[in-house]
């Protein structure tokens, strides 16, 4: 027990250090002079240091074996605790010293290169640091792979969403792939029949947005005693335990964007908001992992205020808020607009529809990556490709095609599934919500989002990581992670007769 | 030399600690949610643990020895930055550890209670707390006396400003406290018979307060792209290195309150930002103790910013602002106000005049505190006799007596002097400056401080900890500390005929 003891103590460090980094990146984004960016950094890298040598102290490894040898004296909770600790030490550890410093300074310069390679369209530039990046990250996925006894791409996937495997992935990706371009073709020609949506005209005051975002998150129970909106440059959900802060952006022509940032950002807050407290510090307080953290904001985002009843209520709002008047104003008309359904280029402009079509893409181009079977140097054309195979559509340029994510050149590899495995989990969990909650959807039809966060917050939110991803999921719903739910929703959503 | 360089990492890593809490304790003041207050306290007090833990390490003071015994072999910033390494080392390890705890606990139990029974003007809870506050205090004393060789008053002033002696400070403040309230006497009798300043009528709208503290840190030069003006309940300047943030408050009847503590925050802010970068994260990169960080505050606010030529620029800025009419936004009116010097009960309300006894005040009772000879059951009393001989008035109750202050709850025994200490030196800096820089005045008078600051950067800014306090200023001003400049300025300032 003792050395179990010790763990919880070095965590509850780590954890300090950690709650500091999210709120001195929250500021970074939100309210730092620029010219204090050199030493942010600089202080950043310094405690993400202190962090890795806590997670990489001699001896640490002995007292987590200590604590197994002794597991039988722990609770349901610390259990999970220690196995999550020992997943932390895995990851932490495998990889030397110098192979991570090679990543940290190739990852650094690849994602400098992009940021002004993207804006010029120049391939040319970033090939060669991209390249050298995916040799590095397909080491590290080797030494990870043996570590964790999975294959080299689940080893990189296994960060962000742990336990995940390629099969599962593959199956769910090819179900959608086989389902979506269809079902596109079919809802694109559905709503160009249809009358077309008329957009609302501004300018919308920025001040009259603020007004309405917080009037949306006060609606959804936003904890303002525990978190802030601000602005930054990109939507995000940060802050520190039990101090949630979300961004959005205002343009002064648009409020949707803002507002689907709003309600997206606050599914993400609710989750952290919802964690059992008294674990905050420790590693079993935590999300669990990034397909469900996605899940939670797409879930509020998505399928929650994007249904028939909670627009019905939604729409008053806004027009008393920003004080619209006529036909684009109409409730059939924003609805229209909420749900106009357009195969583009970029991901992050995307709507539900071809949303996973986007991260099929990129799943399938990063796991050749990761397997040595696509060159860099073919990268661009293997992308414009298959953007025509799934999307329909051939980007005219590397910018909107193979440089518009930041992901890759930041040595991110294995996330991408999780938005799209966020989406399907989204729908699953919404669907099983709404079987136990006979008055969930009436609640959202006048504004009451209680129905469903106390079901969320029983079968999800409170339960950290207490059970591997995969296994919440399946208590939470009563069946293993699939498209079903993802799939009727899409097909009642948009081809339903009216 | 290799010694000297790992004390360096190591001090690199308390500064990233330390940068971080400013921002934390920064956040705290300013954006933090309410709710968020348990779990950032305790984060703070996690990282002020490792701070700590860095600071009494195993084999620090032999790395120490060593250092020292090739001192030869660093440059004189280096030598400087190990004599500072040493100073930090004394004070975190001469208190031993349950020692340490025992304060903490202390400290926090009469700070709690001072909050509650201070509104209630209840000195009989206090009372018993400050007692056992003070006898470790005391314990504190005699063992830092014995490390550093020092009085044990001056183990605790020590911390606040390196290297100051009793004596010095028992004749400074003989001298003032010779000299001020006779001059107080002369000042309110000639103000009496001065035409009586006419308060400028408000509302003050809180936006045109704010747009005019900007307007007045852009004339100071503040540097925003380092740093920011938000709002706070009670004045400060903190932040990071690199990021200096300042706050004030606003009161929607008094614009002069909040320009005011604009003016001295921003002389802080200044300081912090002129200390030499290369040394950011280094000992002998920091301000050189209060004293001298007081100083730079009350040289902006007292000596330029109530200069007359300052003065006869900042009004017609100050009217353009606010859109002031008629007599009480005169010049001469403005002055008056400016320059009332009115005895009163409370420190933080006092004038320029008066402060320096209030200082004399509390150092006097602290000083018998820490010796012993006063008992806390006294300390009323003795406050309200001594508030009485050195400024003239008696407090009614104990909330605006002995409970006025949060510095003794707190456990903050030995800062009060730096205040006057500060004035003093704030007087004798400008004087030097103004004899080195015949443009300085002129300057002030078109609201150019360039001719001030190119002075203060070369000759306290950015010197950081190179000398030690009293060395900084006689080589700045080329005299040890005195009250020459502060009591010329006083009697030139309110006394010289018109």
């Amino acid at each position: 027990m003792q050395a179990y003891q010790q763990l919880e103590a070095r965590q509850k460090k780590i954890a300090a250090l950690e709650n500091a980094m999210g709120i001195l990146q929250w500021d970074q984004e939100t309210m730092m002079p620029s010219g204090a960016a050199p030493a942010r950094a600089s202080v950043l890298a310094e405690l993400s240091v202190m962090v890795h040598e806590l997670e990489t102290a001699e001896g640490l490894e002995e007292q987590i074996q200590q604590a197994e040898a002794n597991v039988d004296a722990l609770d349901a909770w610390q259990q999970a605790n220690l196995r999550e600790i020992r997943h932390g030490f895995v990851h932490a550890n495998a990889v030397p010293a110098d192979l991570v410093e090679k990543l940290v300074i190739a990852s650094s310069e690849a994602s400098m290169t992009w940021r002004t390679a993207r804006a010029k369209d120049d391939w040319n530039s970033l090939a060669p640091k991209l390249d050298a990046l995916f040799a590095l990250k397909r080491e590290e996925a080797a030494i990870k792979s043996a570590a964790l006894g999975v294959t080299p791409y689940e080893a990189l996937l296994d960060q962000f969403d742990p336990g995940r495997r390629e099969n599962q992935v593959d199956s769910i990706f090819a179900d959608l792939a086989d389902f979506l371009p269809g079902v596109l073709a079919e809802i694109t020609a559905k709503q160009a029949a249809e009358p077309q949506p008329v957009s609302p005209q501004g300018p919308f005051p920025i001040e009259k947005q603020r007004e309405l975002g917080l009037e949306l998150m006060n609606i959804l129970g936003f904890p303002f005693d525990h978190g802030r909106l601000d602005v930054a440059h990109h939507p995000f959900s940060g802050g520190a335990a039990g101090d949630v802060r979300i961004t959005t952006r205002y343009e002064d022509d648009d409020f949707m964007a803002s507002l689907m940032a709003v309600i997206h950002e606050t599914g993400h807050a609710l989750y952290e908001d919802g964690l059992p407290a008294e674990w905050a510090t420790q590693p079993v307080g935590k999300s669990r992992g990034m397909t469900l953290h996605e899940s939670q904001s797409l879930l509020l985002e998505m399928q929650a205020a994007r249904s028939s009843e909670a627009i019905q209520f939604l729409v008053p709002v806004i027009r008393r808020m920003l004080g619209g008047r006529g036909d684009a104003w109409e409730a059939d008309n924003l609805l229209r607009i909420y749900r106009r359904v357009k195969p583009g280029l970029i991901r992050v402009y995307a709507d539900e529809v071809t949303y996973p079509l986007h991260v099929i893409l990129r799943y399938r181009l990063e796991k050749a990556i990761v397997a040595g079977e696509l060159a860099t140097a073919d990268l661009p054309g293997a992308w414009n490709e298959l953007m025509e195979t799934l999307v329909g559509v051939r980007p005219p340029n590397n910018r909107d095609g193979v440089m518009q994510d930041v992901h890759w050149p930041e040595g991110i590899l294995g996330y991408f599934p999780t938005y799209s495995l966020g989406a399907v989990a989204a729908a699953q969990i919404f669907a099983a919500a709404k079987r136990a909650e006979p008055d969930l959807l009436p609640g959202l039809a006048r504004g009451d989002f209680r129905p469903l966060f106390g079901w969320l917050d029983t079968n999800i939110r409170s339960q950290g990581c207490l059970y591997m991803p995969d296994e919440l999921i399946a208590r939470a719903t009563g069946a293993p992670l699939g498209t079903e739910a993802f799939k009727a929703n899409i097909l009642d959503r948009y081809l339903a007769p009216a």
